[in-house]
């Protein structure tokens, strides 16, 4: 007879090795984008090839299967192990669903069709890329059927990003931030008011800039023994195991908004990794619960500590130290509007805080069109053009500024684009509980005092790894399921403030 | 029928896998003693230990052996393959010949007896070891009779770093060159002469030292887009794999030599990993002949190179351009003498090219000693004082400064020391052979160029990978067995010159 808790246990051991791997991938990924010569590429890339396919053997290995089936034919009352056991069956399900040649086809897609996509950025192009977003289309529906959904097809690879939300949902709570966001972006342009950019963009030196992120990052709570922050092209935080979490960010000299608020975002990620219960490393309960739960730890730190009033009140004087000549005429009511800008633009990664989220809305609504079929992959341009002009009134003059200005389409991410917006939703509605539950934080902020927050952060969120889905796991924290609301009278409040709207 | 050219190809395949895993732990082993925040040591040594093992595994797969023995079966005339076969065999053999027993407690041997010896050292305390060696003793034994050997029981461990060499050849080389070596020390001892230590050690700030090692290691070929200079606690290079070799060192701001020397060695060993026949990596016939040989290309650029008047008469100029005060009242005379000051001392590490030779010599007798059970483990403080008297003059005070100060017997590392001084020997008879063929090389180093003793490097040396064996290489470039006249001729041409001996 088999033993479900001897089959637990082995099962366990098997996922442990698994994600043991796969941390070394991590470390693979982070040296070739930090250190790596440029001579290393191809020998990394073989290195990365043999490590995914150890990894991929592991983790779809028929034993899981079987061990699975023997581990569910008994109840459990541990919600640990049933936490454990549940997100083990998708990720093996995910992993073995889907037929060798699909997973070939998308791969080999993905080469060449972010090859297709660089080139028709970089030409204006949009006809030369269509047929790979076409390609992908079909791919991912073929994806979607393998894996099998309820609801609209795109639950199917939302499942992949945030597992347990639904297209049906993220639909509802879209839909009552976008009217309201409109509104309040077209008052806040309308009132003429405009932030004094030229603070941010006088020369802030390199190593003056990594001295005050480090120090930001540090008092928020980042365990510098316990990680790194170095320069890549592309800023990213990857956590390499327990007691290894590393970040980067890239400095532009005649520009201080990008280093320094990357930084505060890519310790929001960090944070969450270094505070995720190091013990169950290697099983979903030492995981963290998803992307848009991860994206609300960065997004908090970032925009609701890093960009606050109280944040500044306390950061400023150490700026000041480190940019004494740069800073002196500057105010910090001067800093504090800059570094809160509100002004629609053409490109997301370029937007700030309040226009953002339109930027995702028609992101997300525009793949779900394409995967009905309700969108023809010809007219996506004209589209996309249309909701930038209704949502921003922004007009569009290239598709190189438009429709082809991410990477994720030309890589097969599709219901990747809401887990951002479902951040600074999940951020502002904890952000919000917290307040109730720890008093003034702008008081606390404001002496420099970031640790009541990060705890309850901790306490809340961090340490229980993937043990609760994310639709419940902000209901039991904040009493109500997902709402549009704390974020709108975040930003509404901060438009009051700052544009008098 | 089995096809042997099926077989080969298979097994090659299966070869390069294990190395590229193999590259993977040199990568995770690189960054732990370069990048990894310290509380990460835990889960690094958790993927190491797993890597560990999947390379064992992939090395000791049944299927390789199957494999040998078809293509065995079958003569080949192409030496590229019987090198491989040659190579692989030996290497496969070893690692199953012993049994998991041994394999375990030697395992669990290196961590305690390494911990025992720290404590040993820091305490001075012999005794306190002296069980730990015992047990290393006869654990080595064991494995000496697992492996089999014919002639000296040292055969059977040298084989693991100098596969072909012999105690018996050794003992023969090392002894015509300990008499001279002492004599010739005595003569620069009573010369009453001393080098000018005294500008070395300066203050040197560790940017500059930095700037200038990096100019070094470019003028004599390390490629930086295929490799890395970095700082860590014991220098080391790493070759990651193709394209990718990295070297650390560290910089003591008042004292010039470690750190420029150590690079200029370093850069030895990565001329020679840089130049191995990439398309063969993974396979013998890509890798390094021997430690002894490896050892040979970086000590000719430490010592051979760096530290010649030719090459001061041209670096001395970009060492006074980065250390304009340090160097103003210092002649390149000076210098040229106190970076090749002569002087018994008591510590392997800090001693000089000439006295270097005979701490080797004196450990490889030890060691052989106390493997045949000629010498006990409880006398070796007294025949370790006795021989640094005899052969350097050099009364020692305490075993901490004596038979305890390296770290190699505590891992069980016995006939590794040898291939110190062979790295020496061979660099020399290379050296003197690169003499003949390439004509002045002095007059080449004086106007900075290294480019045709690195060519010849290639050529002779780096292009063959494992093709050939350390003695026949020696013989195959120098027309001659090794020998320790090229050696002592240089050794003695410098005291002529800087001691008038």
């Amino acid at each position: 007879m088999p033993n479900p808790a001897n089959a637990y246990n082995e099962l366990i051991t098997l996922v442990k090795e698994a994600a043991l791997l796969g941390s070394i991938g991590s470390l693979l990924g982070w040296d070739e984008r930090v250190q790596m010569p440029p001579r290393g590429a191809d020998h990394r890339a073989n290195q990365s090839s043999l490590l995914a396919r150890k990894v991929h053997e592991h983790g779809t290995a028929p034993r899981i299967g079987e061990l699975l089936a023997q581990i569910e034919a008994a109840k459990t009352a541990d919600p640990d192990r049933a936490a454990n056991v549940r997100e083990i069956r998708r990720q093996y399900d995910r992993a073995t669903k889907l037929p060798a040649s699909l997973v070939e086809e998308m791969a080999k897609t993905e080469v060449l069709a972010q090859q297709a996509w660089g080139d028709a950025r970089a030409k204006n192009d949009f006809p030369a890329f269509a047929p790979w977003l076409e390609k992908w289309v079909t791919l991912k529906r073929q994806q979607a059927t393998c894996y099998g959904y309820t609801g609209h097809i795109y639950n199917a690879l939302l499942e992949d990003f945030e597992p347990g939300e639904t297209a049906e949902n993220l639909s509802r709570v879209f839909e009552s931030l976008r009217a309201p966001l409109v509104d309040l972006i077209g008052r806040i342009v309308a009132s003429g008011r405009r932030a004094p950019l030229d603070i941010l963009e006088r020369r802030y030196p390199a190593d003056g800039q990594a001295k005050l992120a480090r120090q930001a990052a540090a008092a928020v709570g980042f365990d510098f023994n316990a990680g790194r922050l170095d320069v890549s092209l592309h800023p990213f935080c990857s956590g390499i195991g327990p007691g290894d979490t590393r970040m980067t960010t890239r400095y532009d000299e005649n520009y201080f908004g990008d280093a320094f608020f990357g930084v505060l975002h890519e310790t929001g990620h960090a944070l969450y990794d270094q505070g995720l219960p190091h013990e169950h490393f290697g099983t979903p309960r030492g995981d963290a619960v998803s992307l848009g739960i991860h994206e609300s730890q960065s997004r908090m730190w970032e925009n609701l500590v890093g960009r606050s009033r109280a944040f500044w009140s306390h950061f400023m004087p150490k700026a000041r130290a480190v940019f004494p000549d740069q800073l002196k005429d500057v105010t910090e009511d001067q800093w504090y509007f800059a570094v809160n800008d509100v002004r629609p633009s053409l490109i997301r990664t370029e937007s700030d805080e309040t226009t953002y989220n339109l930027h995702i809305l028609l992101r997300f609504e525009l793949e779900k069109a394409l995967l009905t079929g309700d969108l023809s992959v010809p007219d996506l341009p004209a589209a996309w053009n249309q909701k930038m002009k209704t949502y921003l009134g922004v007009d569009v003059p290239d598709d190189a500024r438009g429709c082809l200005q991410d990477i994720h389409w030309s890589g097969g991410s599709m219901g990747y684009f809401p887990t951002y917006t479902l951040g600074n939703l999940y951020a502002a509605q904890f952000f919000e509980q917290a307040r109730q539950d720890l008093g003034d934080l702008d008081a606390q902020f404001g002496s420099g005092q970031f640790a009541p927050l990060l705890t309850w952060l901790r306490e809340n969120i961090h340490r229980h790894g993937k043990r609760h889905r994310a639709p419940d796991l902000v209901q039991q924290i904040t009493h109500r399921p997902l709402s549009a609301e704390p974020l709108l009278n975040h930003l509404r409040h901060k438009a009051a403030e700052l544009y008098g709207v």
